[in-house]
């Protein structure tokens, strides 16, 4: 067996508010997730990064709009699902990394293809991890890269045993303080974490209202930026690489208003949270020490 | 002077977020808070709680109704009021106390009322300071109890000059630790303070939806209830009595739903919180040691 | 083996401290325990709260007076042990719980009547342990309540294997933050923990004459009230419920110092000291989240 | 004027607590402290430390053996006071010090006479105070050493204007954090602070039965030995030297218990309480950075 | 006056190892300093980044040789002046901006020509405070630019009045607990820090030989990368941006090794520390929260 | 097996740092250690304390004069060995101790001969521990001593094993919360901890030149006097003596800069640093409670 995995599965939900978020997740069928996965059967879970083409609005014929849309919108999503892997490396194959909150899996798929190594993805819908690992033996990597239905607060996995770990868009759903002390358990002295999300802004002060509604729409509870560095301070990790990517991310969300087939009604709430500052969408790269 | 305070008032407005919060109270109309206040002068901005007469629903004279309603509803939120300044004695004449949150004044009034105390109210809105201190100078009280246009994590009040302070649904509008660390700073040695506030359940998880929609109702951010514990502990605040008014509240919201010329459309969103377990009612009292 | 324990049981003994506390409870055979509990095998090491019927010291027939003053003092006991399990529920039979400073074990089972959850009880004191076996070997609930010779700090039980826990006049021998921890570790996400103890009151200062005098009597060590809050908020132990039963209390005490063949020479200490403000008399329920 | 202090004087006491040992210290007329510094006006309220002269006792002449037994205590505790002091320095007489707990004096006297220093001493005992500065006035140093009727935890006294300070015997009355933060703040930095105090031994556990009993004897709360070094390393505050007297001090209550008309009725508790080594007379040294 | 300090100036010296410090840079004349600055008055005391044009090491005069590599090495140090300068922004005229080892002064030029602003520079050499201030004189903005000889963990400036601060290379010579405190009482909320740095790699491991011969260089005592995140979380300092400079400086490193006429000795010692991966050259621009 | 350890040997390596202090000492062969330890097969790895015999410098055979130079030297290494031992105890020869950072093996020997007792050293070092085991063969006491080649880090050994531990000057190469958190798991409630180190003096400021000199020689990374404060007391080990051994060291290092054959170039450098006050040879007891 592969993976770096204890004995006994932990029980992956411990409370009430977990259930929901599962229950999202396993009755999430989202356009803009499966459309876009559908492309290149990477199916990722969270928005994209970059310069847009905007031309793609123009195109006169309607379906091909919607598909060339729907292709831009995943280009932008793969471009930040590379720009979190380039933060991961160097890593060589025999490396293992530590997917939390893995979604449909396209993450984990992305750091392999980019570094050969082995991937534990951790989802705490089973739905998603069923869908993961049939992708996983689609591509006939199932036996590096492997998705789980466990917590990832407790994931049972082995201590030290791995080079690198994420969370992408995931972190908004769990207490910063429980998340990275696993994270700090299963890293190696030295190895790295990576984190990207949406936080609130503490110089814009409290939570705004659209803050609220982007909280209401996924049923996430998201952290002030603060809080990551303080709880990341407590566990060891240390920061090297933070980039705010809210201006990098604000094309993606322009096109994705636009995109009448794919939207779910909350795209202009994150325009107008990056806008009035309450909001930010933040890369971090982490040391464990 | 009676005040207690420092020569120059702090400025209230610190961060966007603060500038959103003055608007919204500045411009808030809402019958509850108004229709209700009109009754006897006493203007609250707070739930109420204890059992509920409901034969005033059965009312056939339609009017009638409405102020059997209004009058129902005010005296539950009065009875909170009440509860809140029961736990702030005993308190003398001679003593100051300190009303975090003043709204339209309310509370305070009930104090002074009760104790014969002087009272302090802070609010970040300037419309509500001017109406209560109006309210204030009918009652012929306006030397014993004074609104104040501040903020209250920087009132510029003195130091140790406090018998007893509170805030009464207001917390979740700040940092808690500035918010107590303000408080512990008033507050004389052995002097009290209460808390009236709605929480997010920690046993249940992170915020569910319900708080969210809250949150964006209000624009506010209701903090955990763990949240409170560690503050006030690092605070040098010291729990003596602790109540979960959750049972209590939920007659006033079930009448409020059904008072159609007072709902202001957050009233099933509560009830749905209170029951799914995700949301409580508290009442905290500690000493400043 | 229905007991949650580890294969090896710890060493109970740690320090010379807990050798004389366990050598007060091996020797210790007070009337007010021993008398009050042979009424109907439910032997408590606490005290009692709630109304007295004083009627029971005007009793003429000496004999009877004995007997009436017993039984009311064991009814007062009973109702503050059942005021202690009615917080710790709701649970299921198929629950487990654990009592902390079992004593002679009347606490486990009340809890169990209550209920129907299994109990582990954990005392210093071998000779406890074994008389109270003894006892729910003769209810015949042997297989549902068991008591351990452990040390509270250390119990070697199960982690996450208890929905709910307690300390009855126990905490006060003991470390809060070791203690807490030890808590915290058994308990399941979102079980509930209740301590019914004696403080010394902060508001009052440091610990008076008389809270000392009941230190050396018991060869305890009091803790104040805010040490209890600081150590609960370190250890995930969130307040639900707060009650101040020091007027509860006093009654007990009033009789008990009139009953000539129960009294162990501490009453009027206990009197004096809640009088005078030193101390308290205080439950907190919280969750383990 | 010479003393470092603010426009006005803090008010001494803040608790109930408080009171009481203010009334104890300005009642208290032990011969012990009285009889021992009549010899030469040193009065000092701590134990000895030092090898005892025994044939002492066996003086003959009943009158002339009370004196040379009161003689004998009294180079103890004077001994005890120039150990203390030997760790302020070097001190020049341009430096300022500060005897927290001054007691009548005897302390900033020795300091005086060994450094030419100018001395602020603070005890909550009006009495204490005021008998202390009569003696400087008859000694011709009042210009130099001066009492004031202060609560040590909020002297009024000027930031950063001492070279060194001490607590002999005086910190088991007080909360440490808060008393090592007005050193911290009273001290320049680089300045020594020196505290000489009995102190329960963590190593035993809990507190004895005898130091309850000392506790219940002086109204004194006494603190684990762990307390102080958690307490000084929260407040900048460095040991660089530590001492356990416990050995040096037993002579002195071998002596004093059989002082007849010295005695307090404590001697045998402090000796088991050394013996059994759940109590440690303790000296350390720090300084502030 | 437009500084905005307190009445009393603070002493800067607060012990011998300041003195010491105070003495390097008051005798400091190296002409990488001395010999950079003259060229357009910007006197810089820290190192370059950016691409270096290496064939000014193949100018065949030696005179403009040596010219060209000054210039070139003013031109990376200017760039990297101007690199820390861009994240204070945006700024206004009206805004005041506190530079924390000011040096010689460039950094506080830089900042007013690129925003307009005041600017507070404080530097614990009082020759290097003499000659910024006669540079300002020189260029006519000594009403803008104030530079003091003070201690930049006491500055006595005003609390908020700063809308920026930072430290160029200056952090290594001090605690960061202490001057984040300063840094956190000295902005307003919503302030920015930023800091630029050499910091040791926690991920290597402790303090490598090449450090420590760093710090006896310098006389100072660098900083591991994870003390800066742990100190900024402790005072509200939040990252917004952080960059790994390491390659980016390592050019500038390397044409100075081959300036004769500029070289210190550390040169090589600095190359081998960058590329053992012992030592970080870091920007961290923060909020004031 | 009488080692108390863990089925798997740790790693020991797990930094760059960490290889680098491995290689250092793999490859060290300073006749200071070696021509010492030859004479009576003690290999000390330290500074030696206590009064010297500065005749040896008289000697006029320089053979001789050399011999009895190393003997001067040893002693003093040796009387160093035996005042640390002597705050190990009381130890039995059932009891167990731990010397973290045990070099060639002299401490161990030292306490196994002073207590009978077994021990189990810990050096970073193959070689060191290799050597250490032939010695230990050679004097017949490989059953009771016995070194190990791992990380004092992440021994291995079994929690609570231990009686008493120690660092012999081998603290300063590791983060002392790592450190003291494995001591503090290693020892048994009440046992003792003594650590010999040089620290550097907070009174002075941060680390001076000569402090960087030797950390440089060495590749070690000196704490702060302060910082063994604060980690003991994160880690429940509470100070019971302390004791600045700076002068008692110096006339160890007088004649070592003089001892020609033996001098490793650092000798001025200790010798300037303990006399400007910015270093310290300290001793700590501490208890584990």
């Amino acid at each position: 067996m592969t993976t770096a995995e204890a004995a006994t599965a932990p029980v992956p939900i411990q409370s009430t508010y977990q259930t929901h978020v599962a229950d999202y997740w396993n009755a999430e069928e989202n356009p803009v997730n499966l459309e876009l996965g559908k492309l290149d059967d990477l199916y990722h879970h969270h928005y994209g990064v970059g310069a847009v083409d905007l031309s793609v609005l123009d195109e006169p014929d309607p379906v091909r709009r919607r598909e060339r849309i729907t292709a831009e919108l995943h280009r932008l999503e793969h471009g930040q699902a590379e720009l979190l892997a380039a933060h991961l490396g160097p890593l060589s194959p025999e490396d293992r990394v530590f997917d939390a909150g893995c979604g449909r899996g396209g993450g984990s798929v992305v750091a392999h293809l980019r570094y050969g190594c082995h991937s534990d993805g951790v989802t705490i819908s089973a739905k998603q991890a069923e869908f993961a690992n049939a992708q996983a033996r689609k591509r006939g990597i199932a036996d590096r890269v492997r998705y789980h239905h466990r917590n990832m607060l407790d994931t049972g996995l082995r201590s030290g045993a791995y080079a690198a770990s994420w969370n992408n868009e995931s972190s908004m759903y769990v207490e910063l303080d429980l998340l990275f002390a696993e994270h700090a358990r299963l890293l190696r002295r030295g190895g790295r974490y990576v984190v990207v999300t949406g936080c609130y802004n503490d110089t814009y002060g409290r939570a705004s209202r659209e803050v609220s509604l982007i909280n209401a729409h996924y049923i996430c509870d998201i952290h002030p930026r603060s809080a990551y560095f303080r709880a990341l301070a407590r566990h060891r990790l240390v920061p090297v690489h933070v980039e705010d990517l809210t201006e990098a991310t604000m094309p993606y969300w322009e096109l994705r208003r636009q995109a009448d087939h794919l939207v779910t009604g909350i795209e202009d709430t994150f325009l107008t949270a990056y806008r009035n500052g309450s909001f930010q969408y933040l890369l971090i790269a982490a040391d464990r020490v």
